[in-house]
């Protein structure tokens, strides 16, 4: 039988894992003994709210870095050879998506595996319901350039994509610099340019707001160190 | 209290709510009496696929049309303004994305009532997820042009974009012109370039797969009529 690579999303910072992670997700998550993951710590953590009854000491956890070279993609993940499906976690919601397990997923191509993505939170795709604004044309940018003179280019650039194609265009930040994010958006757009802002999604203090840039001047929120999509 | 407008998602196809769907999401969707939807007809099917204990003769269950002028997007809202919170449903996957949901979450935030998105399946991130492209920077672009020309056009730009950015670019079709869209791919895109077909998501006929364009062309797989994720 062909193994099959499980993509698991982890909560966004929510404890009830069953208000945001489908029965069937839970499910699949009990039925793995194999992880690739991003942090070990927090991975056995999340692994231990969904209830598993795989005895942690059992569980088979390898880590996935960044920066480390395809070759190790193989490697890691070497136990599907022998027909044992792995589940590939990601530190907060979906894997392969502002993450790098895509890389993962492209290896487990390669190698004709199966991969089935599981359902559950991605801040992305919940800011983008939120928003009010286009999910018909849509552009995720990552992370904006930390150079200033780049930075207003790619801020004017996405704001002449939104005019000219109606493409909504999404981007994080990393959340202690969110303050000032918000200020160059503020400084660059024009008036009219609408910003939603969706903060701690999933958690008690969620908050998502759509405003014109001319009224977000008028009281800009505080989002130190609050995740937060743009 | 101010009241909330809920983002529902609902299932791509699959008949088990209860594998796609949080029962945080369940919970929401059983609270609620107020629903705006794109038919009738289906949203009471899949309430009743919910579980819902109100009886289906008094839920109020309001139809939106995406060629419905801006002014009835308040009209659907009026419950709100008594202080009911109501629930956005999507034909399928998430409100908002890829469907005419989102203009009745702008008229919501022009009002100052609360928006709150739940958990549930999109194709699109599960498509994304599952491709093994890069999640880090993507861009959706809805349908292609039809006009042959310009499709052709559109297909080299994304290409492009794809290389030069690092950008994955995705797009659906009408389920039955999915053959003809993959043979223009196949047709202008590079023999190099990998394209991911995501096919049934979420359903027992599920298949997800990604390879280069020359590969693609050495058995092209049969899409028509199938929901599909380019």
């Amino acid at each position: 039988m062909i193994p099959t690579l499980y993509l698991i999303p982890s909560t966004l910072g929510a404890e009830n894992v069953n208000d945001f992670l489908p029965e069937g997700t839970l499910t699949i998550i009990r039925s793995l003994q194999y992880f690739i993951v991003e942090d070990s710590k927090t991975a056995r953590a999340f692994l231990k709210t969904c209830s598993i009854t795989i005895p942690q000491s059992e569980l088979v956890i390898q880590e996935l870095d960044k920066h480390q070279p395809d070759q190790d993609m193989a490697e890691l993940l070497l136990p599907m050879k022998s027909g044992i499906s792995m589940g590939l976690l990601s530190e907060a919601g979906c894997p392969g998506v502002a993450d790098p397990g895509a890389r993962v997923v492209a290896e487990a191509h390669r190698n004709g595996y199966k991969v089935m993505p599981l359902v559950g939170p991605s801040s992305l795709l919940l800011a983008l319901m939120a928003s009010g604004l286009s999910g018909q044309q849509f552009c995720f940018h990552g992370y904006l350039p930390i150079d200033k003179a780049e930075r207003m280019k790619k801020i004017q650039r996405m704001e002449e994509a939104a005019k000219s194609k109606k493409e909504t265009q999404l981007f994080i930040e990393t959340p202690y610099r969110n303050n000032q994010l918000l200020a160059d958006l503020l400084q660059y757009l024009s008036g009219e340019t609408k910003i939603c802002l969706a903060s701690d999604l999933t958690t008690p203090d969620e908050h998502i707001r759509t405003l014109k840039v001319k009224d977000w001047k008028k009281s800009p929120p505080e989002l130190h160190k609050k995740p937060c999509v743009f």
